[in-house]
């Protein structure tokens, strides 16, 4: 089994949060890296949807993980060995979120100067993380279909700060009560400008187009 | 539609969470009243499985329930039209959890002395409400197979406090890569104790059991 480098991650001293954010996305910017920071549930499907990204990406461009974990070190290993991309691990030590300065601690332990994007896996939930920037270029997140197409009207946040919505796990559709127009106008109710994405990441359906929304981001943000 | 009570919920001022937990334990105590905090991720089925429970059990003690969302009040007024008992909705405001003094000005608004048990739908996080002891009698999670049998190896706090773990739709596990039995091996590593039901609210297979585990909780804790 590889071994990632697992960083523990310590609690803010930063006072102001959305500056310290603001400020690490300018030096992104002077670095030419893109940050992703991808966002949803417990098993809606992050790990997967990432590798089947990376795969799709690695040779287009240079891309570098951070798994934000409480305690395992699992998905870090997973996305290492299915993608052969760099992948660490950020232990939270129990902490729901990340912030800028969270993430920035993350961040001096991936080889920037080698990688155009970097794909920071936030901790699992709806509730939290949307409260703190972290500095990314963009938000993601994943809603699976067994979680139900009403979660843009209970987690407003959330759905009102993402750029784009994966809505994960269509190939179970027939098995669940899930209403892809409704969700769909669900999200423009936070949202209007947020795009939607539905996919398969088990199968690959879909991915592509993820995949291609994300390129032309990090191009757009390298320019 | 039905009209629920809609309370909004303060940040607690309370410095000592453990301390009014225990208060508010041996008030519950004093006054005959269970109560159960239900904890899961956002779309496992809290909701489902409560009507079906509380159908199951409100001929033979008398039940209120608080749901607890972000922002709206979709869950209470489900409950009270499919169950007829009372329900009132309680507004955290953005906070990602309910402590032992929220708790209390939920349970403020409930006919205390018309119920024996009182269900607390916590906010849909596996991490945060794990954090902070309500007051309840007993906790109760519901973890549904769609989110996958690793979860207690990834939010370790949630299972090693619940007495019970719920698994819930197990009517789609042919169309998922779930193992039964390495999930009730991880829950256990976390907590030996806990009692853990596989159901299927949708179809009501398994309820009778989770029913029963409640209705024995109850008759225990009035002796």
């Amino acid at each position: 089994m590889e071994n990632v480098k697992i960083i523990e991650i310590k609690k803010s001293v930063f006072e102001n949060n959305d500056r310290a954010a603001d400020e690490l996305r300018g030096e992104l910017k002077n670095r030419g890296v893109f940050l992703l920071n991808l966002m949803s549930s417990p098993g809606s499907g992050k790990t997967t949807t990432l590798i089947q990204t990376i795969n799709r990406l690695k040779d287009k461009i240079r891309i570098a993980v951070m798994e934000a974990d409480i305690d395992s070190d699992v998905d870090a290993i997973k996305i290492k060995e299915a993608t052969g991309v760099e992948s660490i691990q950020l232990h939270t030590g129990g902490m729901c979120h990340l912030d800028a300065e969270m993430t920035k601690q993350g961040l001096n332990n991936v080889s920037m100067e080698q990688a155009d994007l970097v794909i920071l896996e936030n901790v699992g939930n709806l509730v939290c993380p949307a409260e703190f920037d972290t500095g990314a270029v963009k938000n993601a997140m994943i809603l699976s279909v067994p979680e139900g197409h009403d979660k843009p009207l209970k987690y407003p946040l959330m759905f009102s700060i993402c750029d784009v919505v994966v809505i994960n796990k269509i190939d179970v559709l027939p098995y669940f009560d899930f209403d892809m127009e409704k969700c769909k106008e669900y999200i423009h109710m936070r949202n209007p400008k947020a795009t939607v994405i539905p996919i398969c990441a088990k199968t690959g359906e879909g991915v592509d187009v993820f995949a291609e929304w994300l390129l032309n981001e990090v191009s757009e943000w390298k320019r």
